[in-house]
């Protein structure tokens, strides 16, 4: 078993992302490789380093997660390697690790062996020029320190904290709208349950509605609910909560609690 | 050999079905997975029943299909597993199945034996907790009767009947429009064969060409052809026979014959 | 190892995709399939080569690639296979091989073998029916010569030619727009590499900034780099160039040289 994922914003209009997959099967032909998203809006790095989030734990040991949303490709910034808990991860230095690297301890080296590259290496595409290659290298049983230098502090940007106001009140944000209209908020149902939980306030409007499920809401109330991330969620059901707020990630969110 | 096909509502800007894979892959490793299709509308199970149709006699013995349109999930609907032939479906129990559940005898069991799940399931994503779970395990050969208990009265939508008028004259529906705007009618080749076809009114316009091939008919002119799925089929060469007559599915078609 | 690659119009909306991979699986069920792009617009059979040549060359031996973009489905158009390098290609005879087929001497064979093809063969779906199985039976190892007879001369439009003007200008055309808004421009980076470029005309505008990376230019302004498929590229830094020039496959654009 060799699985390797890929997450880009390559869309999939062109062949960008067949390419990747081109150079991995001609390095390792028995590697299992899975699609997570190429639907990254073109440089969001945050909106990237949360789906890898939320999608990596559900992998099983000694994957590989390559992840090319890359705006600083051919300039300064370094391609790195890590291996977080029994998981591997290739991508650029820029922070869409940022989850992944929240969760614990990691290795990371900076990739500068070029033997594990193609051998012709352009400034426009390290997805498959070094990324690519580099994953299915791994895959093979390469250790990450056979591929580069330790690098000392990869780059990460905070992850959104919400706060508490001493009236009970949490202040978090939006930091996700999936292709349903449901808004991801910062709030993680640890650290609130759901059950705590009597309103919520956003874009102006005020909700009273928590439900375990989709279905539980009256149909097209907003409602609140634990989204499958595992963080607090205003939806619709059927519906879009994006369109009916005209509200995205960065808008804040008030939840209201019981104590 | 396993393959699993996965068909669901879930777009492809998300990880969610990246997700579904990487628990497959931890169950059964020796797994293809194959995308049926994850652009179904949201929610619109009518889309996905009609996708699935078309697609699952195409696969090889032994296949497990996954759908997941399910706007209940968390909610009082049961999820199911079925034979039919021998292929495999897990799906919410809401009609998905109904084309399938149409071609002849299936047993159907209601999925309650926990352990074939993940250890944690969520009230908002059972493609992940419970379905993707037990497709992996029903490809490495766990009986369809371990899942849970006999399910006796599947959920399924009555089909789309083209009625015949004594004039000859068939009144039946588009039930589908694909991606070149070719409009997919209820009635079946089988039952009124293209060749005993002289014209069709639809939107308030008349057709008369009849060909075999897209390539037959005119540039930019509407015609009736037999579509891929075995449906007779309202194209436009090189065009969206779906802008130019302004009509989808739902939309009224008569087909005129020659008797 | 047996790779299949998949080029199509189809978009990812149908089943049409899976379906070609139930087919191919349940022939060969060990092929690995993997997808170049459903995203070629309608018919647009220059998109699909323009792919399919900066793709095929980053395959293992032995690939087979199948390209089913297909207006004349169905009609006098021929289906074909053929061999260059060591690379196998399946499509119908319209030009959509012509990058490929300009790369060298090529083994072309007209599908004629009807025992290669799915027994039932519709008039609308040869991407199903015939397209497919043969592609899974050159992955199994039959030979090319099985599949039908010697064609002489397979369909290819004349690829786009850069000529250069007595000053040294060359006059090139755009070929190309990706999904971040890169316009790719017929000249080959082997023709006229990047540093003997001082500037480019294109859409009325001037351009004099060429950069070696999309990183080294300005924020918003454009540039003139190579890009990864190796021809010269209007580019813009976290943005769009065909939005900001308003311009698209088929504009002229000079590029201003050294000498």
């Amino acid at each position: 078993m060799a699985i390797i994922t890929l997450l880009t914003d390559f869309g999939l209009a062109d062949a960008y992302v067949g390419i990747m997959r081109g150079v991995i099967l001609g390095i390792n032909p028995a590697a299992t490789v899975v699609d997570l998203t190429h639907g990254v809006p073109p440089q969001d790095i945050g909106y990237a380093a949360f789906e890898l989030g939320t999608a990596w734990r559900y992998f099983p040991t000694g994957t590989v997660h390559v992840v090319v949303v890359d705006p600083g490709v051919g300039g300064e910034r370094a391609a790195i390697a890590a291996r977080v808990g029994e998981q591997f991860f290739v991508a650029p230095d820029n922070g869409v690790l940022s989850y992944v690297l929240a969760e614990g301890p990691a290795a990371v080296y900076r990739l500068t062996e070029r033997r594990y590259w193609l051998p012709h290496t352009s400034h426009t595409f390290h997805g498959r020029d070094v990324f690519a290659p580099v994953a299915a290298h791994l895959s093979l049983g390469v250790p990450l320190h056979a591929l580069g230098q330790p690098h000392e502090r990869p780059v990460t940007f905070p992850l959104p904290q919400p706060r508490r106001r001493p009236d009970g009140t949490w202040v978090a944000h939006v930091i996700h709208a999936d292709r349903f209209g449901n808004l991801v908020t910062s709030l993680p149902a640890s650290r609130q349950p759901l059950d705590g939980v009597r309103g919520a306030r956003i874009a102006g409007r005020q909700i009273d509605t928590v439900v375990r499920a989709y279905a539980e809401a009256p149909e097209g109330a907003l409602a609140i609910l634990e989204g499958s991330a595992g963080y607090l969620e205003i939806a619709v059901r059927n519906g879009s909560a994006r369109e009916k707020l005209g509200a995205g990630p960065g808008v804040e969110v008030q939840f209201l609690t019981r104590n």
